[in-house]
């Protein structure tokens, strides 16, 4: 029961990262304005690479700063780094010890730009690299599926944006995330019903786009990792595009479609789908006519700024892919397919 | 047949690509030196943007330029483009009609940033919104699945590099690349015969890594778009952490692995999987270690530069789902699942 309990310790988690760690990213934030940072660097792997796409729109849209993704081989095997002038260099991982993650950031220290590590071990290798740590406080992580610290990352990228906007009404939505989290696991029992109707799949795909892109491909990641279900993710855009001429009647899509700027795309996708195609939905929203069109509809709060949604979407999402991987008869602590730290040379 | 021609195109048009276009690269080299970039802004989709995964690595190793990729709905839905300053803005595109592809580069140009269109086709409305145009000059792609576009835009980015590093050895060794690509096709035969093998395969994973990490992206999109197979490219570092784990006796493996960097690396992975986890292995190299490891061995020419492996391992890989394909009673040329242009907003 370790990961079923690491995913209800979240919203308390989440509560004591906001109140234990503002002022230090406030601080980080104050540094980094007086370096002329033109763009972020980032290197992560596994979850905390789908955290990073959730830096991308985030910091891209409300800090205008734009994301490139580390080629951690370029710093290993080939040692041919690129030259990060104008970068704030930032390395992701809830261990700090994965060494392609850590050699990133050395190098990018060694060039002189500003470094930042996020991780749940301050005192680790890669906390050790960078100027700035932001310990993301989730405590230690005995589950094998990584789930807390995902959200935790999620809150250290989005504190770090309010912080960088010096933005009250920022930081007072963000206040409001544990309670809204919080609510969203009181559909735990609904989905350990639902999860029952999927014991026999074997293969969906995962739809989501803008900032729940970084949902869409986390939830097929706890899919993958621990239900061996064969789990596709893609931005909804690609999706339409090709690879929705597999969806034939009963074919299983899940969505991840709260309200926000891309809402109204993701709809008329979800409704052609259903309606069209015949598609099984899995949706988790907080729009009525999403949550009308699924099979199985999961619902989280209303009115929660766009921004926040993957804060809270994820939540159902970890669930869903935990009582899954009972039904299907699997150990959820320990899944044969992953390893805790990513020893990456 | 098309599809199989259009194949069999590609040693020509590349030559004539190399010797038409290298002294527009040159001059394009000349005016991007002029300004002061200190990243490239990438915006792609699909097949291009594997053709991206190879400008990450060698821009990055070559020129020491980092490359970020664009959210493109930060710049359509949410409206919030990121400040690009700094940036080199370049738009990869067959066709150059994506409109959202088409609004990063307007957004680029009118922020001020040197913008590039890497297309084939040089009077569309990408091209109309870039400084600077690169013609891939492909000719008219008629199959479906894009072929001689990808490795026309791999040599476009490769004259690049070569072009900002002013380096003639480069170029000679890109002069190269026809003779070598025209090798490559010479397992056409073979090919054709080794896919039957293959006809009730339903899943397989590609790996590759460094330089060619894009190929193993190339390989497996090119079999998901034709064949059906569910082919999941995995980095060869991602992969032995965790997803290995689903391999057990007979589990396809394709693989790149030519000589280079990290070949010692790929041939551990490769030797692990074939004498401890009994899988089957399909692999494209130069090494004779390791095609003996192969049940389906794919020789390329011995003595490619690393750097320019891309171009000639994608051959063979296009070659292969060709073959399989028609192994399994599709028709090549109007694959279900894919359209030609991309027309995301």
């Amino acid at each position: 029961m370790t990961l079923h309990s690491e995913i209800f310790e979240q919203p308390e988690r989440l509560g004591q990262l906001l109140s234990a760690q503002r002022k230090t990213v406030e601080t980080i934030a104050q540094a980094i304005r007086a370096r002329d940072v033109q763009y972020a660097f980032l290197a992560a792997r596994g979850t905390s690479d789908n955290a990073g796409r959730y830096a991308n729109y985030l910091w891209g849209a409300m800090n205008g700063i734009p994301l490139a993704l580390a080629a951690p081989s370029l710093f290993t095997y080939y040692q041919q780094p690129p030259k990060l002038r104008g970068a704030l260099v930032v390395g992701i991982s809830q261990s700090g010890q994965s060494p392609d993650i850590v050699s990133v950031l050395a190098e990018g220290r060694r060039q002189g730009c500003p470094t930042l590590a996020i991780t749940n071990a301050p005192e680790s290798p890669l906390a050790a690299a960078a100027d700035f740590v932001l310990d993301i406080q989730a405590g230690p992580e005995r589950a094998v599926a990584a789930t807390k610290t995902y959200t935790a990352e999620l809150m250290a990228i989005a504190m770090l944006s309010a912080a960088l906007a010096s933005s009250e009404a920022r930081w007072q939505e963000l206040s409001q995330v544990p309670a809204w989290a919080e609510q969203a696991l009181k559909t735990d029992a609904a989905i350990g019903q639902a999860a029952q109707r999927y014991r026999y799949m074997q293969q969906c795909v995962v739809l989501g786009r803008g900032y729940n892109y970084a949902t869409d491909f986390e939830w097929a990641l706890k899919l993958k990792e621990l239900t061996c279900v064969e789990a596709e993710p893609y931005s909804s855009a690609d999706f339409q595009h090709g690879p929705i001429a597999m969806v034939g009647g009963g074919f299983p899509v899940f969505s991840v479609a709260p309200e926000g700027k891309i809402f109204d795309s993701m709809l008329r996708m979800l409704g052609h789908l259903r309606n069209d195609l015949s598609a099984e939905l899995v949706v988790i929203s907080n729009a009525p006519q999403a949550l009308a069109l699924a099979q199985i509809p999961i619902p989280i709060p209303a009115n929660i700024p766009e921004w926040l949604t993957p804060l809270v979407c994820i939540l159902p999402a970890q669930l869903f892919a935990y009582h899954l991987t009972l039904a299907k008869g699997y150990d959820a602590e320990t899944p044969r397919t992953i390893h805790k730290v990513t020893e990456t040379h």
